[in-house]
């Protein structure tokens, strides 16, 4: 555990990659190479208006913002830190100034937030409002997490509630919206998680110095994809409990209110963003204390990694299903 | 001079950088840094259909190819070696699957032929076909050409013809096709130019590690635009000479052909991927002796740095006019 390099790392993270040489301004951004047993990471996704957003209910600044943390998740879910961000942006000649100018101040905020810098990109124009972002990101080769590396009877940990994303779009969807002024907040959390999401960077890092788990991803397509890639990526297969699984108190009040069964948005609902971990059951005690030590929520285990392939739900009933691959797709990257 | 070394490098272009631990099936590519004294380079390059490619007249394979040499040239502007792609493709439910193999198969044996792997990206839907590559390129420290060390009295220099994408967009726009069976060649290198120009890697690196040269972009906003990024970024002005602007011999006979003032190509023409550098006026004989003795063409001298700020066009005429960012635009990105 080395929590104190740790938070100076988060704090200036373009120190743990090496110095930007160019930025924006040439043909391509030129940095130093990180330094010492350090390596790169880089993820890339896209968000397409009408696909993974709506404008109509989706505030241009959390958009912004979420643009950043929907990467940001990626790299925190493989144990690393974020150094270095490209922006791709294709612009509707109809989209207005203003949505643009708080679209990027959520944008810069949150990359700030995160100690990482825009060097590049593009911006052109198109019918659709589509943004791609880059981020590059560093770590000590031995701090990885990755998903192939699950082992048969490790426990599967999730680090916070499921579903909360999945709910707070319904609601959306439905034309349920938070009060202004703040006085209705039944919500008010399952609206933060569709519309702008935490990355998970500083407890990812965390996980990833600690040496504890075996394998990590973050929980962006449902849980019952993400733990099919643990698993087809490592071999095993898995049980999970139903009994076991977090859910936000706001989200039964949601699944009752429009009449949906809250299972299916914890398990097959996208965009979570919270930390799915296997982590060896001797090992499950220490590093909770570790986590609660350093100011961290404990790794909540929902169930466990098997010989048998496929994953199932062991349901309250004691019925037995099997859910793999039956979370949200509205895209079929990484 | 290590052409022998360069030669090897660009055959096995992913050691330049360092290996990879992790390519797509994780939440990011994982890669080495590269070792002793290189540094990194990235860029990104977003295509939207209807904007920057027509596919009534461009076919899949050669804009799969196009839609990598765009962001190679970007690495070459600067005299580095590709390495790693990200891709990120937004693809429209009706797009005929045949059609994206096509497409796919370009872009693969275009990444192959620069030995560059894929190792991540995105795939969504979306209502256009919206294409971001991202490419990771190394080279060492000191072979790196940027946009803003070109000095004043420095010769303005080009590495071939001018306007032949313009000329041959235009001519596919009118309608004009290359005749089937190989019959009419009368504007195959202009079809070429638009459809599937070649990213001039080899002689990017060549340029850098020669050392011969003060600057380095290259062409794809046209001349006017590109020469005046140069200027404004080195703190400098131009004068080029219209005598010496080069042309394709297929050029003015378009032009002819379709009553366009061929300058108008040549000058405010985009994606000609063509290089642009500054090269101090004492160098030039020994760099064009050098190029041409490792099997490159010379680069041509069109005019010259000064003073004054602004990029100015000595028309044969002996008119003189100002020029500057007067280039094609439908992207305002790097």
């Amino acid at each position: 555990m080395k929590e104190r390099a740790l938070i100076r790392d988060i704090r200036s993270g373009r120190q743990a990659i090496g110095g930007l040489i160019r930025g924006i301004g040439d043909d391509c951004a030129v940095f130093q190479a990180p330094a010492g047993d350090r390596v790169l990471l880089m993820t890339s996704d896209t968000l397409v208006d009408g696909v993974h957003f709506n404008r109509d209910f989706h505030p241009a600044e959390s958009l912004g913002r979420k643009c950043v943390s929907v990467n940001l998740s990626d790299i925190a879910a493989m144990g690393a830190l974020p150094c270095y961000a490209l922006l791709c942006l294709s612009l509707p000649n109809d989209l207005p100034r203003k949505w643009l100018d708080q679209w990027r101040h959520g944008f810069d905020t949150q990359l700030d937030a995160f100690s990482c810098a825009l060097i590049g990109g593009d911006t052109t124009v198109g019918r659709d409002l589509v943004v791609t972002v880059t981020i590059v990101g560093a770590a000590p080769e031995g701090d990885i997490l990755y998903r192939n590396r699950a082992q048969k009877n490790d426990l599967v940990c999730v680090s916070g509630p499921l579903g909360s994303a999945a709910a707070g779009l319904s609601l959306l969807q439905k034309g349920v919206r938070e009060q202004a002024g703040g006085g209705d907040k039944k919500f008010n959390r399952l609206f933060k998680a569709h519309l702008d999401p935490e990355p998970l960077v500083r407890l990812g890092c965390f996980l990833g110095q600690s040496g504890l788990a075996h394998a990590m991803q973050d929980i962006s397509d449902g849980l019952a994809t993400d733990l099919a890639h643990i698993c087809t990526e490592s071999g095993v297969g898995a049980v999970i409990e139903e009994q076991f699984l977090p859910c936000d108190p706001q989200l039964p009040v949601a699944a009752d209110q429009l009449g949906v069964n809250r299972l299916d948005w914890m398990l097959r609902g996208g965009e979570d963003y919270q930390l799915l971990a296997a982590v060896a059951p001797e090992q499950i005690d220490s590093l909770n204390r570790a986590l609660e030590e350093n100011g961290f929520s404990p790794l909540i285990v929902i169930g466990r990694l098997t010989e048998e392939e496929g994953v199932f739900l062991h349901l309250s009933s004691g019925r037995r299903e099997e859910i793999s691959f039956q979370g949200y797709e509205h895209s079929s990257g990484d």
